[in-house]
């Protein structure tokens, strides 16, 4: 971990970006809860008019005299009606958002962005990370990321021995999709949502479907594990993951 | 997670396999820490003649009274002079592993099958999994996989947006691992060790040699972060790993 301090003469408070896990509060790690309940001010992600999955996770572990700092997404779908741009529009969320913290962190107080699962790892976190990382002591403590906390959930080994595994956005392309998926070995796809028809097609046609297991929101409350063919697409939510283990090994030569 | 009892009417003991985390130990989760600490058998993968890397990450933790199973891999290379075959060798390895920790578990007495990183993800536990969870109820507690640690000891986002992470191992040949790393934004090549020279070749063909980090002992009191070209091959362990980060997204279109 980057622990050590590079910005001793500044008085500025230090970033911490603390991977908080998939949704289970009890799959915290003991040192992001050691910094989560040091930190003055905590900021988390959250869309719009819905309430934070990330702060959701560790509420029952603040303080009131916290301070909540709610960085908050202007939009939530990549597909926007013109003139409206989405990486604009994400672009200038992360600029504002980085203010909101810097302002905390130039006033002397340690800043820990929450982040579901890993910080790192398709995190919200990153992107406060790359702005304010060189100007700030910043701390990454890494989280319990939702491919393996889904495959804990589906209680099925994730790659064997010298087996590829590729971790894949539902929103890129059939057929970007099928060209990663038919090469590898195991897989994860993530950010499902209004994808998930297209990816089950890609899968279907690849003849991977029966392998397919599906889990929505991993470890948390409702969570949900199904064989791929068993799910209603309409009911879908975006923290939902298709994983296709890698095939077992029992013995063999590899 | 699969915490439901299947098995309540028989007086088995439960198959506790545990993720532990990359190596420090304040990076276990909660959950692990509290299945640990009541489990009365600690099982645990050590090599022959050396210390276990997950029970020294976790001895701090555990009471004297504990029962200690350690659980003895025979070889350390996939290089076995004939008539020894590595293959053969590990299934029997986890074939008597089996019978050792199913003698506790028949007895009634709960055992902690300790794992670092996670366990689902290229673990050692995996292969007592397949072969115990059918026969005894089991919890799987998802950790810190070492890919998103060594990813905070870096100190550097994986992937952005919509982009693809492969995770290789280092063991596979020259012409295989080409292949993926051709076609990934991002990468993550485990498994180094005596492979490290033959993974930098590739890197080195396909121009990704300045795009690469090497993390060897993320998160442990050894750890050294280095860029790729500074490495010494012969000083590469096992437990060493390449990152190659997905390009860092700025506010373009994805």
């Amino acid at each position: 971990m980057n622990d050590t301090p590079n910005f001793s003469a500044r008085h500025t408070g230090r970033l911490l970006g603390l991977g908080v896990g998939p949704g289970d509060p009890e799959l915290i790690t003991l040192k992001a809860l050691r910094l989560l309940q040091e930190a003055p001010v905590v900021a988390y992600p959250v869309a719009k008019g819905r309430a934070s999955n990330a702060l959701g996770i560790v509420e029952g572990y603040l303080r009131p005299e916290q301070v909540r700092l709610p960085l908050v997404y202007p939009v939530t779908t990549e597909k926007l009606p013109p003139p409206f741009c989405y990486e604009t529009a994400l672009r200038d969320f992360y600029d504002d958002s980085c203010v909101a913290v810097a302002r905390h962190l130039d006033a002397g107080r340690d800043v820990a962005a929450i982040c579901e699962g890993d910080p790192l790892f398709y995190g919200s976190y990153m992107y406060l990370h790359d702005r304010l990382a060189g100007r700030y002591e910043t701390i990454v403590v890494p989280g319990v990321c939702s491919v393996v906390a889904c495959a804990a959930a589906a209680s099925t080994p994730l790659m064997y021995r010298n087996q590829t595994l590729t971790v894949l956005s539902g929103v890129l392309p059939a057929e970007d999709l099928a060209r990663h998926l038919a090469r590898t070995e195991a897989a994860a796809i993530m950010k499902l949502g209004g994808n998930f028809p297209k990816v089950c097609g890609v899968l279907r046609e690849l003849g991977m479907t029966g392998r397919a297991i599906y889990v929505e929101r991993g470890t948390m409350a409702r969570q949900r594990v199904l064989p791929l063919a068993e799910v209603d697409p309409a009911s879908v939510p975006y923290f939902a993951m298709i994983l296709v283990p890698g095939t077992r090994w029992v013995g063999e030569a590899a």
